[in-house]
């Protein structure tokens, strides 16, 4: 990965650069490691985001680490990988993966509105299950009070992808060594309910469209 | 996840913080988040990692600009997560995800001898496919000189696990909304040669025992 942030070029560019790319990535996932530096050290927590134009947002206890150090904003990088294969040579120096990956730098801030809190959490909820928002009960004053909502606009970043198969040295072709790729594949299973819904209650909408399907 | 460091406690402990829950984790998985602070801003970025005893090992040209920084070594954090459920609730506020997740938190320094980099890259190599070491031509001295090798001793860590149900507010059930959990599953597919074997080579198998398996 282009981890320079002197070669990390401001979004959109061509390639791996342009929004195109690196919003396809980030919209396949739901889930970050964010970074950030607390008392000169790094510190990198997982949690989930949601995307809409150019903006992350981020919630929760989560990322309360950084909300007590964040009054006027703090760097944060980020980071977004999916794998997607094994790719396996002849030689142990040319194994690899293919994957999709995206970093992002910029400066996190909390939201204080309620209308934009409850806004950016729609778009979170939306990231990991698109229409559950309309089907559940929304926050509630008291939820939105103790719920906090970052957001991240994104203006630096970069994606980088490997899709490719075997390249091994010439000589090595030579070798009685089986290669190629082995697929890696992420789906949603069977959804089970918790055993408490009201009787005639049957599955949403949104759960029936990802239920054993790709991600 | 306990992202305050004075609240991460040293393994081995009871609990998240105990060696076997920590590893159990790390060991199902080969790619971490690794992050560390370049000039005052955090960077992560993604690498493969390997864990034997308490050291993870990483390599490559993906951890290449912390390299460039790392005389006696530098401060690193490293995350681990996988994701095992969606936690679909009745209040958009009781969404969760059942997940594991790994933080470790020490000072990276280079392998500089060759025979504990080869060591550290079979390690590494394990950690993606077992026995795939054994089956390919090992690194050269050419290659062995342009890998750089990693060490991280595991001393700093805790392991974070939700693996529950649906945990709604009581009047909450009373409403007609489907609540349940969706499983997130991860497998290898079928292997695909990369149509230059030689003539009678067929599959290796490391390969053969995760085709079509679970992760």
């Amino acid at each position: 990965m282009k981890t320079e942030r002197s070669k990390v070029k401001r979004i959109p560019k061509r390639g791996f650069y342009d929004k195109e790319t690196v919003y396809a990535i980030l919209d396949k996932e739901f889930i970050c490691q964010i970074g950030f530096v607390h008392e000169g050290h790094p510190i990198v927590i997982p949690t989930i985001y949601g995307r809409k134009d150019d903006t992350l947002y981020f919630h929760g206890a989560s990322v309360s680490r950084m909300l007590q150090s964040m009054e006027k904003g703090i760097p944060v990088s980020i980071n977004v990988t999916r794998t997607n294969a094994l790719v396996l040579a002849r030689s142990a120096f040319h194994h690899s993966l293919n994957y999709e990956s995206v970093s992002l730098f910029g400066t996190a801030s909390l939201i204080d509105d309620d209308k934009e809190k409850l806004r950016a959490l729609h778009i979170i909820s939306d990231q990991i299950l698109t229409e559950r928002w309309e089907e559940v009960r929304e926050p509630n004053q008291k939820e939105l009070n103790v719920t906090k909502v970052l957001q991240l606009k994104i203006e630096e970043g970069s994606a980088k992808i490997r899709n490719e198969g075997v390249g091994d040295d010439k000589e090595d072709y030579k070798l009685d060594i089986w290669a190629g790729i082995v697929p890696i594949e992420t789906s949603y299973g069977k959804a089970i309910d918790d055993g408490r819904l009201k009787p005639g209650v049957s599955i949403s909408n949104s759960v029936k469209k990802i239920e054993n399907k790709k991600i």
